[in-house]
């Protein structure tokens, strides 16, 4: 097994609440979409926003019993100050900060806000870890 | 904001249970670990398994709120049959099979497992999307 996640997908109540927030607020450029998913290529993945209910069908579960995800997806920028920006600008666009942006006991910065389906996102800034030119990043 | 999603983290209750799973069963190398989370290197992002009440306590949730989540991540492969090797694989390896592989109404074929926490992962042959050699997939 290669070592990759291809895809992540966010299970969503909204396309169009979904699309207000990541396209016309945090400026996402959709790369493929319909009616049911909308895909965006984010590096070398994809992330992908599909109503909840198709994904519950898609892997049969049921969807009454979605509730809170144990999962944060992270958004690390190149400059400490670039955190508190998109935090501003993901708040100005409809998310709720769970936690403003402070000094990590990891020795960067950050703070996590919840996109409009309460999925957690860190927006961080890690000096220990290197962004590449195309954004990829790499531990250590 | 650079269209990136930098690590994706999921909350799980056991680093030695996950361990098993990722690392002894399906092959995962962790980049670096600790008492509290591993850390994969996954192309040009990050994977993390993380004990999910530090978890919650990063981004300030109770996690008796953790519920199933609306989420899936996917693994593409580069050919047809390792959909069902794969997915055997993860199944000895302690994965509960959602949905087996079979075609899909997108014209690949695909299937479902449940990792030890119940996180959804697809195991994916797309035709329509091309994997680089460094494993890189774009939509189309």
């Amino acid at each position: 097994m290669e070592q990759h996640i291809s895809i992540v997908t966010l299970g969503v109540r909204s396309l169009g609440i979904s699309r207000r927030f990541y396209v016309d607020g945090l400026g996402w450029k959709p790369a493929l979409e319909n009616k049911e998913i909308i895909f965006f290529q984010s590096g070398g993945m994809v992330f992908a926003l599909f109503l909840r209910d198709k994904l519950a069908e898609d892997f049969r579960a049921d969807p009454t019993t979605f509730g809170r995800a144990a999962v944060a997806l992270a958004h690390n920028v190149r400059e400490k100050n670039q955190v508190d920006n998109l935090m501003k600008r993901a708040e100005a666009s409809g998310a709720k900060i769970l936690k403003p942006g402070r000094e990590a006991s990891w020795g960067g910065y950050s703070g996590y806000f919840a996109d409009p389906d309460g999925f957690a996102w860190e927006v961080a800034w890690n000096p220990q870890w290197h962004i590449a030119a195309d954004g990829s990043i790499s531990v250590r």
